[in-house]
Formats: C-alpha cells, structure tokens, sequence
C-alpha cells in the first residue's frame, strides 16, 4: 500500500505541481500523515524537490511546495539501418544533442562492436556535463535477453551478447531492442499517441518484420520472436519463407507485372495472417513499391475475404524508416525513466 | 480520484474484512473523511452491508464493522458444442444448480432459438428464489458486437443478433463469446490460473481455432476475429484454408500414415504461424488424433526452423472441450460481476 500512495503522491505533483502537503491530501484524498510519510520517502529518493513556500495574503504559515525533481540526464543511442549505424545523444526530454551516422558497410567482416565502443567513448567524452542515464541499440534482428540473432545485415553481431558487453565497459544500463519494434512505437507515438487498441506496423522494405502495439505498448511476445512473420514458409515453394518470397518478387515487381501481382498477393495473404491473429483495427504498410492503388486492391480482397467489418484499415508509410525507429528509441528511453513497463512488455 | 479510492476501500474489505472504519483508513492510508464518503457510497450501491459492531474489551464505543455483500445471484448459460447445446444454471459463487443438454441436430432447418427460449423460460420459471445476474451464450463462430458469423453447425444463427433478441425478451444482459475463447480461459482457470505470460490454446477437432490468453484475459482483438487461424489459406492449394486441409487430412490420417503426415505438417505450419505473430510460451493443442510422440516430432520441427528458445512448450488436452468452455464461461460471467474488463478484453 505504501509505495501505491506513494506513486499515487508522485503523479499528483508531476500533474499538478507545485503542490504543498495539505494540496496533495486534498487532491488524492490521502491523509495527512500518509501524505508525509510519502513526501519524506520521495524527498529521500530524489524524485521530488523543493520549490519555495507558498504565495500567502494572510499572515499564517506559508506552506513548503513541493515539484518533480526533473534531473538533467542524457541518453545515448545507436540505430542500425541497412549498411548505416545511426548515433544520437539525447538529454532528458528527448532533446537531439548531437547525431551523426556511422557508415558500417565496411565491417562487414567484424569490428563494427569496436568502432561502435570508440565512438560511444568519444561522444561521453565530449558531452559530460549530465550523468549518462543509459544506452539504447536498435537492430534489424531478433533479441532476446540481451543476446541477437537472425541480423544477416550485420554478422559480427550474431550470437552476441551486446548488451553485457556494452554495459560492462560503459557501467552503464543498455538496452537493445528490435528496429521494427522501435519504428511501430516512434510512428504511433507521432501519429496517434492516444491510440488504445491494437495496430500493427508492417515492414516489408528489406525484410518481414511486424511491431505490434496494443494499449499503447508495444507486445514483445514470450522470447521477442512475435513479429517474424517472415520466418511463415510460403508452403508451395519448399522451403522458401515469406521474407525470401516477397523480397525476390519485390526485386523483380519493377519491370515484371506479374511479379508485381505476386508480389501483392503474398502480401495480403500475410495481412490475412496478421489478422486472423492478432486482429489489429489498422496495418501500416512501409514498402518502397506500393502505392494507394494497391492499398485500395488489397482492402478489397481483405474484406472478400473475412469480411468488411474484419478488414483493418490499411495505411502507407511513406517517410524515413530509421527517424521514426531512432524517434521510438528515445521515447522506450523516456519511458523507462517512469515506468520499465510503458513502452514494450514481455510475456513471458 | 473518489472513484479509485472507493475500489481500494471495496477490495481491502473483500480481502480482509469484516472491517470497521478506522481499519479501513489504516489499511489503505486514506483519510477517515475519505473513507467515510466511500463507505457510505458502497452502502448507497449495495457493494457493501454491516457486519455488526466490534468486539471490545474496553468500555468505549464500539465501532461498526462492514463486509462484501455477497448477494444471491443466477446466472443462465449456453454452451453449443457440435450437435448439443449444454444449459446450465449457475449461483453467484459459480456452484452448477441445473445442467441439461438439448440435441440440437434437429434444428438444422430452423427453430432452435425458440426452443432455447423456451427452455431458459422453463428454467427461469423453476428457479426463481435469486435474481438473475445474466445469460452467457458460448458459440462456435465469430461474435462481433451481438452478431454471430461462421457458425456453419447452426445455420439459423448465421447473421443473427442473438444478443438483442434474448436481452429484449428476457430482460438481462446477455453476453455472446466464442466457444474457443471461453475454453481457453476455462483451460487456464483450471490448469495454471496465475500465468501471466502469453498462452495459446489451439482447437483442431472439427475446424481450427485459436484462443490466446495474455496476462490473464483472453485477448479478443479488434473484431473478435484474433484466432480465426483456420481461414489462412496454405497457399499450393489454391483456395484451400488451413481449415479444410486439416480438416480433410484428419479424415483420411486414421487409415493413411502420408495423410497423416501432412496433417502433423500442416499442424506445425500453423504453429510457426503462432509462433511468429503471437509468440506465446506454450501451446496447448486439442485434436484426437494427436498423441505425445507428435509433440515431441513438432517441438523438434519448430526449435529447427526458429530456434530452440523461441519454440514454445507443446501439450495435449485429452478431455471434454465442453467440459471446459462451460468452466470458462462461468468464470467470466463471475469476473464480469466484479470487473467487465478482468476475463476478455477488445482491443478497438
């Protein structure tokens, strides 16, 4: 009970603050000495500070107020994309301190961890103002306790345990999650923040890949395995995967419409997947080859074949895939700074 | 804010009342003003009754105590399982007062929801001494917001807003779900109730259905459509659902060993499929014709294509489907009593 109120006092000040004591019981309906005692414990914490005495017209005693001890920290991060490792420093409000891009193609026979780690060191060199707060990697793979798997892109990486690398070497927290999953939470926090039910981000550019968000989080799944919708075989061609299927049609779909046509069916029977599963009220698509027309193709034979009132509502995602991924990192960053469980949960 | 700390007050008394006013302050660390205003709330909503006064040694005044108001309720239920309809009638505590079963075989053309009526007014006419709480429906076919679709073993119900017609008639709030969806929660009720992670429950007898559970609800989807695995087509027969081909394949498997290999292929294709949009930690399978050296052959097939970690554990349900869909149903129907959101969730 005691940490219940305790939070309970917390946001209440994040949301009203300044607030004195006799404000917090009034607005909670927590008692006096409940209120004190979780002053006392937020004060000792270091999440609360205090803010000066309260404005008064009469002569009594002017109550202490009290605010959220809104401490200046940066996060440091890295977003791989293609043959690019994105490097960001963000301060406490997801601010860009600085950015720049490291060019990765020519690790491809290992020592990108090294060239990662050195410049990591450079950035905290530079910029030590603000104790670091933790170091955040998103990566076109799979991962699954630290550890990543299936990121053809990027081989050094296979198998690793980047994360009790990094944090040995830097002390510091590091988190490591999938780029798609970072891109769903980075597009819906810019397009529909409030969005409750549940959405789905399809990824179909380099590779198959779906982020899922339900009630505003992202679903990680049991072992970070929900999303790999590319690893569903394409049953009538022996051992070709959905991933291998679309991205050898996509290659062919510019000059061969047939191909193309194949292309958008294998497609929509992987929206037919999507649905008959997690059933999202809406599918974002991110293809470089698909257009509104077929977005308009697709929804009809969706809702031929399951239904209308079953057939989610089908969007394009035209922009830049790694500036949504890198804006997701820094808000899975912020909101681990309130609460571990706000951005992406486990279900195990 | 009054409606959060009136729930604390009504669950601190369910769990540890009889309680008296002070109690509940103590307890809660909400002020006596605060829990006043609830208790006389809780009262005013028959949440709550009075217990009597405290015992006491000293000569004060003895304060009165207060406890849950655990009323009398009924609550009507129908389970259709291929050709029988089960109907049964259950107390608030979940306690079978009536079960019978209705063969339904015979209303193929028409005619049984008027002999369902007639057999709830027969039962709500023989059992009148409680209020009834509710009428819970449990169907095999998709349930969207009254209306019951895919329900080829009751034509008549194809389209049909059974929810309307028998709240109108009977003047109770009826609620419809899928008989999948109510097994898995019964499943999970009985066989691990305090799991947190992700659950799949995978019906293959007579069609093909899956029922997810994540953090102890059923996850129902957008449109109640999530776990209509059944309708993704495998792709070399064209127009073939998954559905069909197990279906067909379990037909022939008892007397032909290739048709049953394809079916246990088939099988682990939808697993992947499971596997790689809902990723849960284990699988439940219901199929007659499946024993645990199957299991065993498709937990190896799965930890070959995605990797051991990601294969979830595998297990048989040998007993009565309907056994546990009628479970299931009573527990959401007492959870709903306390909380409409704590059994099944839609994620609009």
């Amino acid at each position: 009970m005691r940490k219940v109120n305790q939070d309970r006092i917390e946001e209440t000040i994040r949301m009203k603050g300044p607030l004195s004591r006799p404000d917090m019981a009034r607005e909670t309906g927590l008692s006096l000495v409940t209120v004190n005692r979780s002053v006392e414990a937020l004060l000792s914490e270091d999440k609360i500070k205090k803010a000066g005495l309260e404005d008064s017209n009469n002569s009594g005693r002017r109550p202490m107020l009290f605010q959220i001890n809104d401490k200046l920290y940066n996060y440091l991060f890295a977003y791989i994309y293609l043959d690019r490792c994105r490097i960001q420093l963000s301060d406490h409000r997801g601010g860009t301190v600085m950015q720049d891009d490291l060019a990765i193609g020519e690790y491809v026979n290992g020592g990108f961890v090294d060239i990662l780690m050195d410049r990591f060191e450079q950035v905290i060199e530079k910029y030590k103002e603000a104790p670091y707060r933790g170091i955040f990697i998103g990566v076109p793979g799979v991962v699954h306790e630290g550890v990543i798997e299936s990121i053809p892109l990027v081989p050094e990486l296979e198998g690793l345990n980047l994360r009790d690398r990094l944090s040995k070497h830097f002390n510091l927290d590091v988190h490591l999650e999938n780029d798609v999953n970072l891109a769903t939470f980075g597009y819906y926090h810019e397009h529909d923040p409030d969005a409750w039910g549940t959405r789905t981000f399809l990824f179909l550019n380099h590779g198959v890949r779906m982020g899922t968000r339900i009630r505003g989080r992202i679903y990680g799944g049991s072992s970070s395995f929900s999303g790999e919708i590319g690893a569903i075989l394409f049953p009538c061609d022996t051992n070709t995967s959905y991933e291998e299927r679309i991205y050898r049609l996509s290659q062919k779909a510019k000059t061969d419409a047939k191909a193309r046509d194949a292309m958008v069916n294998s497609i929509t029977e992987l929206l037919i997947i999507i649905l008959s599963t997690v059933n999202p009220v809406e599918i974002v698509l991110h293809h470089d080859l698909l257009d509104s027309t077929d977005l308009i193709a697709m929804r009809e034979a969706l809702a031929e074949r399951v239904g209308e009132r079953h057939a989610p509502r089908l969007k394009l995602f035209t922009g830049a895939f790694q500036d949504i991924g890198m804006k997701g990192m820094v808000q899975v960053a912020l909101s681990l700074h309130q609460d571990e469980s706000l951005a992406i949960t486990r279900m195990l």
